[in-house]
């Protein structure tokens, strides 16, 4: 099988690892950075470097572009003017309706890989980028099922999961759990940063985890991010409105002094949150431990040595160091019920507190 | 020095436990229930156990109220009630005008100490819980000097770091960097549990950290939130307006496809987050890297093992594991450029790709 990457990045130079290794196909990359190809030629990303698109699509069976998505459409058009009747184009842009509009050809499929969203550049990709990942793919009404049935089976055999999803339906989905979040972080960095006053008196106090997990994804590259936003900017209007009005009735019920309503609002979120990820994003319930450790090298160490020595994975983690960093809490995610219990006994064995939280 | 603590929790056990052993105070606890009374006597939390709040304060010369909101009015009524008259009274309260409109005795001065909120339980006390944690004081106008002084001196003598504010100052600060995190954390689980439809097709698509970290600490300890939020309701619902005007404001940018401006408040978004966090939090600047690995048991250890035989302190660190677990990235977050360069090698030594996020 031949196949062709457009833009030799994360993501597109470990589908390209990924198909040479697993898919024994070869990979011809193009990418409009030189230096990058170079890199990804010399990493074995590709088999060989087309100095441009058209090169590039020339014999391939199977295209995907991994252009930024402001230059999505373009080079989405350019490969189906380059590529043979008989050839399939997808592309991993992560909103799907942009390119569900403004391409009818029936060689298209769009697709939207779930991985790789905290690094970048070919020096992080990896040939396991994608196992287990979900691959969302977004078939059109003229799109040839043998494509699809293609596409489909070249994922299956890197390690991916496809799903198809109509592009609508994945927009609004990633407007609720990730573009949302990312516009929430940043106005909450911006109302604080307001709230806290001058630049020299800025302080946030340490009142635990909660600002700072909050804002974690603030002013997430907005190379990226820009395009994001302006690509599915109707979605996220929509999420936004859903959301202020959310806002606004958590705002009559403090307004008006009811207390019942304020506690059954929080009672669902948590039921909510825990619906979500416990049984969604890690596949089984999911025990939260807090433990309270001195803050200094070694201590994260032994406690993740002493549940590894035990076969006791650790599904996420975060510290929440005291101000002057001498102490903290560290909260563990672990999957399982046993697991967990075998943490908890193991952490106290070291001497230090854990509960569960 | 005698103090008397009322309810005898984290934050009470903890004051217990630093001002025996550090102040060297005779200590009495009164803990409406008898149990967690009885337990903070024989962790050695209290020297004595009282049945009721005059019993506990009748010869203090410092009483802390540690009760939870709902009941801190009433408590600090009684505790002034049964106080002599040279004796100061405070609370550990996360939301201040409360009292400070309800109190109007010279003896009371409010307090909040900005730990242990990740934690609960006595069994969670540790003599070393303050140090270092900013200490919030409210006194009033009317407040006594001598009073101020002895309790300012106490506290550092146990590691806090006292710092005076207004009450409404304190309660807008907390609003916008506590509550308000708390409440959109909330708005978030719920929304993201209506966009993706019915339970048993509940998935949250693993698009990296950003919706864990947002919702991580949505619907908190009800019996503590509820409290807080109905406490400080108008300082949240003030903030809450702020926080809706803003977003009302990057919704109109997103409508009128003014990329521009959603990139600047993107870059802004950035800046004011690093300002806050660099050099507020963690007390110098800090860097973030990635590290791509598989996640299996050890790999954090060995990471951490490396770091930590280096000498090189990890601030905070997340997880993002992919959707089945079998890889995923590693944030770290190091204090210092060296410290951080030098992580960066030993983490590339291990063989896991890494780089500056």
């Amino acid at each position: 099988m031949r196949i062709a990457v457009l833009g030799v990045g994360l993501i597109g130079g470990s589908i390209g690892l990924a198909t040479r290794r697993r898919a024994d196909a070869r990979v011809c990359g193009y990418d409009p950075d030189e230096r990058v190809l170079a890199k990804a030629l010399s990493l074995g990303a590709v088999d060989s470097a087309a100095s441009d698109v058209a090169g590039a699509v020339k014999d391939a069976d199977v295209v995907f572009v991994a252009a930024p998505v402001g230059a999505l459409v373009e080079t989405v058009r350019q490969a189906l003017a380059g590529a043979g009747r008989d050839c399939v184009v997808s592309d991993v842009g992560s909103t799907k309706r942009l390119l569900a509009d403004a391409v009818a050809d029936e060689r298209f499929i769009g697709g939207h890989p779930l991985a790789g969203a905290e690094t970048s550049g070919v020096e992080h990709a990896r040939e396991d980028l994608f196992e287990g990942a979900v691959w969302y793919l977004t078939p059109a009404a003229n799109s040839t099922g043998v494509l699809y049935e293609r596409l489909h089976r070249l994922l299956t055999t890197i390690g991916a999961r496809p799903v198809a999803i109509d592009a609508e339906t994945h927009d609004s989905l990633l407007a609720a759990v990730s573009h949302l979040p990312h516009v929430l972080a940043n106005l909450l960095a911006a109302q604080a940063a307001g709230a806290l006053g001058s630049a020299s008196e800025r302080r946030v106090p340490a009142v635990g985890p909660s600002f700072r997990d909050a804002t974690r994804v603030a002013g997430a590259n907005s190379a990226i991010w820009t395009d994001i936003y302006m690509a599915n900017s109707d979605a996220l209007i929509a999420a936004i409105d859903v959301f202020a009005q959310r806002l606004d009735d958590v705002r009559a019920a403090l307004a008006a002094g009811d207390a019942e309503a304020v506690a059954a609002w929080n009672d669902s979120a948590r039921a909510d949150r825990d619906a979500l990820l416990g049984a969604g994003l890690t596949g089984g319930p999911v025990s939260e431990l807090r433990a309270s450790v001195p803050n200094r090298p070694g201590v994260i160490a032994e406690i993740a040595l002493a549940l590894g020595r035990a076969g006791v994975n650790i599904r996420d983690m975060a510290l929440s160091p005291s101000q002057d960093n001498s102490q903290g809490v560290v909260a563990l995610w672990i999957g399982g019920e046993r697991d967990a219990a075998r943490a908890e006994e193991l952490i106290a064995g070291l001497g230090f507190p854990v509960a569960r939280a």
